[in-house]
């Protein structure tokens, strides 16, 4: 199977490299990051291209751009890991259309284009006879989505609740262990690398609610957008607040909820019970899954990190490479 | 697709009614249990035939046998869910080997044949082009073949740590929580329905021990007996071992774990953090997969009964008709 990659941050040199080093009969034939590119339809050597990036700052000929590479190159599989836009979805939406009107699979890391258009993309995908994959959007290494598609195949999924976001995770962890004011646990959230310079998208819970928005339409594809998500953040949280919970064997964490049936579609801080399955440590992502058959299913991991998400991306490459080659 | 149901105990149950209920485009063209069967090759009143077992005792004809189901029906599938035996895995292992000779897809719940003759039913099933699915003989309703199978394709396992046995994890907790003895958990687990007249197979850890021989197996193809794992049971606890625990925050669970590389094969009572995404409560089980990229994921879910293993069942059911219908 042929693949063409786009993105060569650490998520795409986390794929670049697993693919290197697994073999799993992927061959790169076309590469791209925000400044140069290359197409090679025998297949590029992708280890001597990130050791060229690493020494030069390009990964191939700087006239050679990421639609160049979605246009001219031999693939099956398009790997599109450029960085989030959550407002328009862009440059990612435009090369993931690009590369559905021209009958190509998708995998994806980018949660701009599915949270803002997924109906539209799965359409096309759907009426193109291709797969949009996107296991790496949300809870990092966890198969959520392909744990909805086929392990939990048959059942109905009732509501979800889910720890979807390791930042604040991570500075509620840290409130409740130590007694930290949120500020104390957020710069050293930033000193571990865990927070950007600006948390907003972060602690207000934005990042949470768009992974709930990419679950909702999932599960139940009913058009769920980012403005239906009810919204509470982490940064108004006082450690009197958790030491409060603490007391009744309780933690508080910030917990994005989908419950059709009772119109609930929020993410906001919640007490828990200390013992309950989604209070989980540290960076670490959870989701329960609440459904007819299997009741609860509650899936653990980690939410981020470079080879964690390429471990998702690779799952979805070889399932296209498993079950689609075969229908051929 | 049409399927043949052996077994009409309460998982076999589950399976028919919630095959009726959805309505996922299977036809049970013939069923047995234990003394009497039906063939129909139009399609089975699945409804009517469990009806007319609550009334009369027999699900058909006293004269057709479930080997004239598996020989003389028409169907893609067989669904075989008859109890366990752990020392022969007869009948099922016959059945399964019969229906497998006449090409037909095998979903079980049966760890009998599974655990006892997995190398033999799966190079059987791969010779013959079919495939051999039993996602519910481990975990219940948690999807951890299909996470092993896509998931967490293209990771390395490293090792596999799980809670497996509901009964002792459901004892476990009860003296925790309670302060009670084994005998007075045991007595009310047995009182709930949680644990047999005779415990030995769930408390001596033999059960447990079965499921992870069936995991190793999958992951890593290596021909592992029930023999070759090192086995203590939670017979022998005391309260004063779980005070002990709780003093440190910690608890007692039996934890069956393989780790090939330290040449670790085991089921044992472990000391282990409360916080520990392991330590369940209840009858619930947990499996931790640690892997090369994903590193730790944790799956978390109901271990038994009838409806929660049908979800299993009929999920590996809904995986043969989507990914084996596609290739013919």
């Amino acid at each position: 199977m042929k693949a063409a990659l786009i993105g060569l941050g650490s998520v795409g040199r986390g794929v670049a490299e697993m693919i290197a080093k697994k073999n799993p009969g992927i061959s790169i034939t076309g590469l791209a990051d925000s400044k140069s590119g290359c197409i090679c339809n025998e297949g590029i050597d992708i280890m001597a291209v990130l050791e060229n990036k690493r020494k030069t700052g390009a990964c191939g000929d700087r006239t050679i751009t990421a639609t160049d590479v979605i246009e001219k190159a031999d693939y099956d599989v398009l790997i599109e890991v450029t960085p989030t836009n959550a407002l328009t979805g862009e440059p990612a939406l435009g090369y993931i259309r690009a590369a559905l009107a021209k009958k190509k699979h998708i995998v994806t890391s980018n949660k701009g284009p599915i949270a803002l258009a997924f109906k539209e993309l799965s359409a096309l995908a759907h009426k193109n006879g291709v797969a949009l994959r996107y296991e790496a959007t949300v809870g990092g290494a966890i198969p959520i989505m392909h744990t909805l598609e086929d392990g939990l195949n048959g059942n109905e999924i009732i509501a979800i609740y889910g720890v979807l976001n390791g930042t604040c995770n991570y500075i509620l962890t840290r409130m409740a262990a130590e007694g930290l004011t949120y500020e104390q646990a957020l710069t050293e959230a930033r000193e571990m690398g865990y927070a950007e310079a600006d948390p907003t998208y972060d602690v207000k819970g934005i990042d949470a609610a768009i992974k709930l928005v990419i679950l909702a339409n999932t599960i139940w594809g009913d058009g769920t957008k980012l403005a239906d998500v009810d919204m509470t953040g982490i940064d108004l949280l006082t450690p009197d607040a958790l030491r409060l919970a603490e007391e009744g064997d309780c933690t508080i964490r910030l917990i994005a909820e989908a419950i059709p049936e009772k119109k609930i579609l929020r993410v906001s801080p919640r007490l828990m019970r200390k013992n309950h399955p989604l209070v989980v440590e540290g960076t670490l992502n959870a989701l329960t899954l609440e459904t007819d058959m299997a009741k609860e299913i509650t899936l653990t991991g980690r939410g981020a990190g470079s080879i964690e998400t390429a471990s998702a991306i690779l799952g979805d490459i070889l399932y296209i490479r498993d079950h689609y080659a075969r229908r051929d």
